[in-house]
């Protein structure tokens, strides 16, 4: 439910599924459905800013606190991906929360990249693997969110319906029983919360919109070697 | 929803109300119904030994891992209070979760003891001090858990329900509708909970009905002085 405590959950072994509903993971979803190569996640502006340096046609894509940096090809909106032809790129990117939660699951776990816009495609392919999942939300600045834990109890709700796994920790029920209350009107369930105020205040409702719509690609980004790829699982 | 988080929600202003459901917090609300007179929290079995030296009427009550420790007077069953004279007693107590939140709560802020114990007593007290609340869920050994939190939508429920109080906080939404979906069955709500797997495997069902029992009480034990005493509610 928050950075802050996924040591507590680790265990060298399973795989685990970084979520920021709004917007990091999101986003990487529909680039990779938008057809770039790859996506590189770093943790801050200036990683992302020697990558440039070291190669001129990586494309930067830079958020804090909701706003895209100054100066990089993109922000943190999903949307901006649609219009462009991607076939092919490099995408490196930074966000508050999304980037900086992959790097400290990547020190010692396998990780995918999940978010509702490939919901489906991302229970298939672990329901396939036969593994333990982690679900890892990315939450704001550490704290606990909606959002994030909606994705969670979805896709733990997936996973315990194929049978193959178990479910033993309070806060997968938790959000097991969040996504049940919420999962027929997700914008109106997350009418309070937090984030889309803060959101809302940066005029970017349509995005929420966009993020909270189901299984708009069967791509499920894994990270091999420090980079994101994808994997079809249509 | 844990104590590893909670330096992101603090404000030192706000009356942070500690719970530990299972069981510190329902054995203090417990203990001070029946009569004792003041409650000594302490971090470790070993304070609490000093404390005895320095006093030899002191009982002493540790708990870790969910089991009393040897030599101590008591556990951390509220049900253990329940046959004996306590009027006048003070009591040491260390336990897992429960103490070592109040330490933390105590650095920066007013300190009450909340419990399902002492729910309706806890919420009209909160009411009538037109302050800010924290509720700290003392979780298990740092990890969120389903009992603390629904104590938490429960009160925070109260507490919006005066209309006194607004919830901008995406860890209260939550709590609040996790206590609407358990508030009739509480024990049927954590049947797969970790904590009520841990405690039943020590033998204890009929405590952990007991600490999910409502309103038994109508003392609030607050912290003056690095001690619990109460306040009467009635």
């Amino acid at each position: 439910m928050s950075p802050a405590l996924f040591d507590l959950y680790a265990d060298r072994k399973s795989i685990v599924v970084v979520v920021d509903v709004l917007r990091a993971t999101s986003t990487m979803c529909i680039a990779f459905e938008k057809g770039i190569e790859k996506m590189i996640p770093v943790s801050t502006v200036e990683e992302a800013l020697e990558y440039r340096e070291s190669n001129p046609n990586y494309i930067l894509a830079a958020e804090r606190n909701g706003a895209p940096v100054k100066g990089f090809d993109f922000g943190n909106s999903p949307q901006s991906y649609l219009e462009l032809d991607m076939s092919g790129k490099t995408v490196v990117m930074t966000t508050t929360n999304g980037t900086k939660s992959i790097s400290i699951a990547k020190k010692d776990h396998d990780v995918a990249i999940g978010s509702l816009l490939n919901l489906d495609a991302i229970s298939k392919w672990l329901i396939s693997q036969e593994r333990d999942v982690i679900i890892f939300c990315a939450g704001w600045k550490d704290k606990f969110n909606l959002e994030d834990t909606l994705f969670a109890g979805a896709l733990a709700q997936q996973l315990v319906d194929s049978d193959l796994y178990n479910n033993f920790c309070d806060a997968t029920q938790a959000a097991q029983i969040l996504w049940e209350k919420g999962k027929n009107d997700l914008f109106g369930f997350l009418d309070n919360s937090s984030h889309r105020k803060r959101l809302a205040n940066l005029n970017i409702d349509s995005d929420i919109h966009f993020c909270l719509k189901p299984n708009q690609t069967t791509k499920i980004p894994v990270l091999k070697n420090n980079t994101l790829v994808a994997i079809d699982e249509s």
